[in-house]
Order: C-alpha cells, then sequence, then structure tokens
C-alpha cells in the first residue's frame, strides 16, 4: 500500500477502504508519512468530504494511535460528556458533582482550552492546591469512593489527533464535519466511557455558527459512537450569548458554586438539569429523562450537590473552603464596570466578542505558550431579552493588567446590539439527537 | 497576506489574485512556506480547478522565480519548440538542424528524460565528446555564427516550478492541466525565445492519454503563451504507438541522423516536417506552411540538414565523424531478436509498455540516481497496421546486462495486439491550435 495512491483516490472522490485509512493514520502517527503528504490528503477529504463508514474507519483508527483506557474496574456504567467549547462553558464544574451526588460514576479526563477562554483544567486550577494531575490508580479509587474525579488527558492519548489538528490548523483543513467528529469522538472513545453526552453548541460562540451545521455534526458524532457500541446521545445548545454571566476562569468557579447552592443563572441552571438528567439516563441510573430531572434538582436544594463539590475538590488536593469563601480564590486588583451606550433591549450579545475581550484581560489564551490570568474576566449583568437604560452598568470587568483594558472595553461593547422593541430570551437547548434520530425542539 | 487565507479561498473555489498567486510562489520558492502549505494549496488547485487568469498569473509568478533568459543578442526570430514527451521522441536531434539549415536561428535549452527513456540531454551526450554544457557567450555566439546550439536548462531557470513538480510528483497533484500548462510554459518562456511550437503528444505512450485532454492542455499552453506576447501554436501528435522505430539514446540518434539523410521512417519524417514547416512560420523565415514544408524537404535532399548537423556535433564538442560510421556511437554487447507469437496485423504496440521494456534494458532512468546504458534499446520492424507471420522478427533489443531482459521481453510482447483484420496505420498529427482557436484534422 501506497499513501500516494490513497491520496490519487480521495482526490478522485473515492471512498477509501478501513486498511487504507488505517494505514494512514497508523504511518502518519509514526511520522512514516510527511506532513506534506498528510496535507494534501486532508485537503482532498475537506473538499471531498467523507462517507460516514469512512469517518467511523478513521474515528477507530485514530482512536488505536494511542492508548486505550481501560475504565472496566470502575463499577457502573461510565458516562462521559463532552462540550464543543464556548464562551462562559463552566458546565463540567457543576454537573460532575450533581451526577455524582445522584448516585453515578464522573470518570472524567478533560483537556485545556485553546482559543478564548480557559478549559476546564485551567477552570479547576484556579482552585488554590487543586491538582489534574493523578496516576490511573488513584483516578479509579476516587471515582469508586467517590462517584467523582476529573484529570487531565494524557499526551499518549489519540497521539495521530493531537498530529493531525495541529497540521489542519495550519493548512484551512480544520473545519469539516468528519474531520471534527472524528478528532472529537476518538479521544471520547479511547478514554474509556461506556456511554458519551455530547453537548453541541450552536451560535455565535461556537465552533458551528449555524444549527443545521451543529445538528449535522452532533448526528455523525452520534452514529459514531452508537456504531462503536456505545451509547451516544447529543444535545444541541445555544452559544450565540455566553453562557451564565461569567466569563473567566475563577469568576466561573464561582458561578458554578453558586449553581450547585442553588443560585446560579437561569440559563446555566437549566443546562445542567438537562445535560444531568440525559447522563443519569445514560447511567441507568434513573429510567426516564423526568426522574432525572427530578433527582438532579433534590440534590441542589438538600445541600448533596454542594458537598459533592466539596469532597471531590478535597479529594484532588484542592482547598475546600473556597466553596463558602470566594476570597480564598485568585483576586483581580482592578474592577472595570462596563455602561450601556443607550437605552432599549438587549437583542443581541457576540459571545465570540465576549470571549476574546475576556482573552485581552487575561483570561484566555492567544498562544499555546501564553499563560492565564486566572482571576480575570468578566461578568455580565444582562442577558438578551433584558432593558437596559443609557448609563446602567451591563458589565463588570476583572483585571490585573491594564495595558489591553481600551480595546478589550470597545470590542466588548460593541459586542452589545440594542433596539427598541422588546425581544425575546434565547432559546437554550434546540434539539436531543438519538440512535433514534432527531428531535427539534 | 498569510498563506493559510489563501489555502483557503482557493478550497472554497475562489478565484485567487495576481497578488496571492506571486506571494504563494515567491515565499514557497524561497522556503518561506513549508511544503505541507503548498501541498495543500496544490490539492486545492487540483481539485477546484484554476482559470485561465489564474493560470497566467501562476505561469507568470514561476517565470520570475528564477533568471529569464535575454536571447536578443542573437539576430532573428528565435522559435523554441517543445515536447511533452513520449517514447522514441528524438525529434530534436533532427529537427534543429533541418530548421537551422532553413535559416531560421535555433537556440535551445532542453532537460534531462526522467521516465522510461532518456530526455534530448541524454540522447546528445550518445555522440562521444558532446557537451551540452556551454556558458550564455559561447551559447549566443554559436547560434549566430552557425544557427543552432542546444545546452542544459540552467538550475537558475523557474526555481519555484523545480521545487513545486517535485511535490506535487509526490502529493498525486501532477496531472491537473493549469498545473501541467504552467509548469510547462514557464520554463519556456523563462528561456527567452520569441515564439513557442508546442509539441503535446497523445496517446498510450504520452502524458496526456485522450485526444480531449490533449487539446484542452495544447489550448491552455497556447493561450497562456500569446497572452504573455510569445506567439504561440501548439500540434497534438500520435503517442500511442512509439516514434519511429528507435527507442534509447544511440539508437535514437541514429535514426535522427537516417532522417537527415532521407531515410527515416515514415512517421517521424512527417512529424519533423511538419513541426519544422510550422517553425519556420513562427520564425518569418517563409509565409506559409507549405512554403515551410517545400523548404524543410530541400535541405534533407540537398544535404545542406546533414551538415548543419556536422557542424553543430562539432560545435559542441562532439566526435562528427559519428555522422557516417555508427561504430563510433556506444554499442551493446547483446542484440536479441523478438518474435511474434502470431500472425495477423499489428493493431496496438502499447507505447508506454515498449518505453518501460527499454528502461528496464537500461536506456531510462527509474530514480533520478539512475546511470543510463546509452547503447541500449529497441529497434522495432513493424508498425501499427503491418501484417507479421508467426515467428517473423517484429523487434530487436540491445543491452549490456541481462538481468531484466526475460521480463523485459515479456513486457515488450504484451504490448502487442496482433488481429486478423486488416488495420489502417495510425494518424500522425491530430490537430494544431493557434490564437485563432482549434483545428482538427
Amino acid at each position: 500500500m501506497r499513501i500516494y495512491d490513497i491520496i490519487k483516490k480521495k482526490r478522485d472522490g473515492h471512498e477509501l477502504s478501513k486498511d487504507e485509512i488505517e494505514f494512514f493514520v497508523d504511518k502518519y502517527s509514526k511520522d512514516e508519512i510527511p506532513d506534506y503528504q498528510a496535507s494534501a490528503l486532508l485537503m482532498a477529504i475537506y473538499i471531498n468530504k467523507m462517507s460516514k463508514q469512512e469517518t467511523v474507519y478513521l474515528t477507530d483508527a485514530m482512536m488505536n494511535s494511542g492508548d486505550v483506557i481501560d475504565l472496566s474496574a470502575i463499577d457502573g456504567i461510565k458516562v462521559d460528556k463532552h462540550s464543543t467549547g464556548g464562551v462562559g462553558d463552566k458546565t463540567t464544574i457543576a454537573l460532575a458533582p450533581l451526577v455524582a451526588a445522584c448516585g453515578a460514576p464522573v470518570a472524567k479526563m478533560s483537556g485545556r482550552g485553546l482559543g478564548h477562554t480557559g478549559g476546564t483544567l485551567d477552570k479547576l486550577e484556579a482552585i488554590p492546591g487543586f491538582s489534574i494531575e493523578m496516576d490511573s490508580d488513584k483516578f479509579i479509587k476516587s471515582v469508586n469512593e467517590h462517584n467523582i474525579a476529573v484529570c487531565g488527558q494524557t499526551a499518549t492519548i489519540a497521539v495521530a489527533d493531537k498530529k493531525m489538528y495541529a497540521l489542519r490548523d495550519v493548512t484551512a483543513t480544520v473545519d469539516n464535519i468528519s474531520l471534527i467528529a472524528a478528532s472529537i469522538m476518538c479521544k471520547k472513545l479511547a478514554s474509556g466511557a461506556n456511554a458519551i453526552l455530547l453537548d453541541v453548541k450552536t451560535g455565535d460562540g461556537a465552533f458551528m455558527k449555524t444549527l443545521d451545521d451543529s445538528f449535522e455534526l452532533a448526528k455523525e458524532m452520534v452514529d459514531i459512537g452508537n456504531g462503536m457500541n456505545r451509547e451516544t446521545i447529543g444535545l444541541i445548545t445555544d452559544m450565540d450569548e455566553p453562557l451564565g454571566f461569567a466569563v473567566g476562569n475563577s469568576l466561573e468557579v464561582i458561578e458554578a458554586i453558586e449553581t450547585l447552592k442553588g443560585n446560579g443563572p437561569k440559563d446555566f441552571v437549566h443546562l445542567c438539569e438537562t445535560l444531568g438528567a440525559y447522563m443519569l439516563v445514560l447511567a441507568k441510573n434513573v429510567n426516564t429523562f423526568e426522574e432525572g430531572l427530578d433527582k438532579i434538582r433534590t440534590v441542589i436544594k438538600n445541600g448533596e450537590a454542594i458537598e459533592k463539590l466539596k469532597v471531590f475538590i478535597e479529594n484532588q488536593g484542592g482547598d475546600n473552603r473556597i466553596v463558602e469563601d470566594y476570597s480564598l480564590l485568585p483576586q483581580a486588583s482592578i474592577v472595570e464596570p462596563i455602561k450601556a451606550t443607550k437605552s432599549g433591549y438587549i437583542s443581541r450579545i457576540e459571545a465570540e466578542e465576549v470571549g476574546i475581550s475576556a482573552m485581552m484581560l487575561g483570561a484566555g489564551r492567544e498562544t499555546k505558550e501564553d499563560v492565564l490570568d486566572l482571576s480575570a474576566g468578566i461578568i455580565l449583568n444582562k442577558k438578551v431579552g433584558d432593558y437596559v437604560n443609557e448609563g446602567d452598568i451591563i458589565a463588570t470587568m476583572y483585571l490585573n493588567k491594564e495595558d489591553k483594558l481600551k480595546s478589550a472595553k470597545e470590542r466588548f461593547i460593541n459586542a452589545y446590539t440594542i433596539v427598541d422593541e422588546k425581544v425575546e430570551s434565547k432559546k437554550l437547548v434546540y434539539g436531543v439527537v438519538t440512535k433514534d434520530g432527531i428531535k427539534k425542539f
């Protein structure tokens, strides 16, 4: 078999076989195929697309290009949740303790953020002493004892994906449904979960900007997961405006804690309840979605969720007094209020622009090497549908370094559209994709 | 300007601007764009194609990526001839003296062969002492004095083309009309000729296998040349069976000499006359094609053509006694007759297979590093349309190393199709493309 012939076949629009896809992924991950041949093939895949079958083969090959984690030593059905990411997405920090408090095991491997805002690991590291590094014995023991552990993804998982993603990133071959789906799913599948819940974000601050693309991506991933015998469900949720009010690492930790205490923002609470209920269903912890919803709400009300968070933090070396005393979290030295420039109803808050503003304050990374300011970020006071008077404080910025404040403010203010007519607030969940098909809400 | 955005634009099927194409060619030839980005762009160009305008920009940028030769010190209109190559194509060796003998200047830069058989330079080097290396002063002086000089293409011509071709060769992006046309034309244009005659081969042994593709390539190149103010004409000629009877370097030199002496094979003589007449028209040496044809036939008959060859060989340091004594050329130690396996009419001789057989005997290079056996090759006795009896000698193989003889013979015999019904011999010239359009014969 020759990579030249594989490139030629895809170039001419033909379907690649399992062997051909495995040959490419295997040889490429071992540096036996040079980048210039891989990028030619990826461009041919991008333009001529891959069939569902090819995408499954690709996912499988990429999964097998690194370690495949065995979680069978953990009792019960392990459900993994994955979000395609967005602005203000602190979901794992609230959701993991919620589901664990309900009695389902949460064994989660997370990544760091590259883009506007930090990833789950960055956010957890805002908690003094919290460590995301643990060996697999400790990981398994933690889940068996406490139903919860979150650790960093090892570098030996889906080796081909890391290499391929870096190449796609510089050759304009990122936003292809098959390549995105395979990249996400190979890591989820290699992480050893029995079932997978996907939170596919849609809108301005999401990877997928349109509802159609989001449903297509969800369908592709759900089909891959189920095709590989892991029950997989995908939700399509809004990321047109930021999620909740907080954007920035320690600010988002606080919002997640408040949510577990029963004081979360309406949209974020709704998202946690919905995702949590589906996770409980997938874990066979409950029989119906409604039963799941009840259980999630109960552990918030009776305090079991917040207690689970404390246990989780302590088990991973963190200072769990932060749950009651937010001053123990990293603090910003500069607090800057942002005022509405006119009166009216907020019809739009461009999530991506809010994310970039937060990044400029220090909350996100522009390059892999950037060091985050975990205290930096933005707290919104108003969301889409709210009425504001000119001069009202619509948000507060938190920062330590003023150098980019002026341009961050400008960008942030421009992210808002304020109109005279009343505006409906945004829908949060647009639909669900299961192995039985697509259901739009 | 960023190469990423240029890749993305072509990926999405948009037309690139002059600046964008120049940016790519310039930066790539200076190693400022890595191969993996260039190959992604080339694949996007391959699949989404280039417009005529983009192809002209590409050719122009590639021409300017290296030295552009100035031939203005040579009197008269310099006409360059280019063949897209094939099996048994010794045309330049006969055509250059023919045209020079008619009084038109021939200032030719040639390349080496990579593929089944040697290129013009390889063939000329079969003549003892012949040198294809000369500085530009000697080159210009030779043409002004003798109307003829053939030298090797300098490495500093169309630098981007060499790099790009090597990359295309390993990423399955070679056979795209725009890329082929730009690659050929940038070198021709950089070589300083005022007018260009293209011999686009068509059929089994050619780069372009179908007549439609061949006309399309010719049209593309003719448009580029004329678009860049060099009068350009393209002929589409047969390469379905080998050209003439001889395949192999010194064997082809002999056939070219015999042609100048008036004893050439019918098809090869026809080709030389046709190309020669068009070259004389382009050089404004004659007013009509028919006048050119007469003149070419005259210099063969009156011996001026063969005399010009002798002067040409001597001027470049070669032993011109070979013209009368072929035993001074490299000689093969083994001579192997090939017999017809059945009786009937020859309906097909696959040129590519004949070329590969000759290569296996040592006449061509499998890799750039291979050293040619200049004496090796094949002399055909019969062509398409001829009748043979079982056991007749249809060809003779010349070689020094027997290691691949058995498989070369097998391949060669399989290249022949012999049938019972009478078969027409092949047409040689299928049409001509000028700035006024396509004329099919």
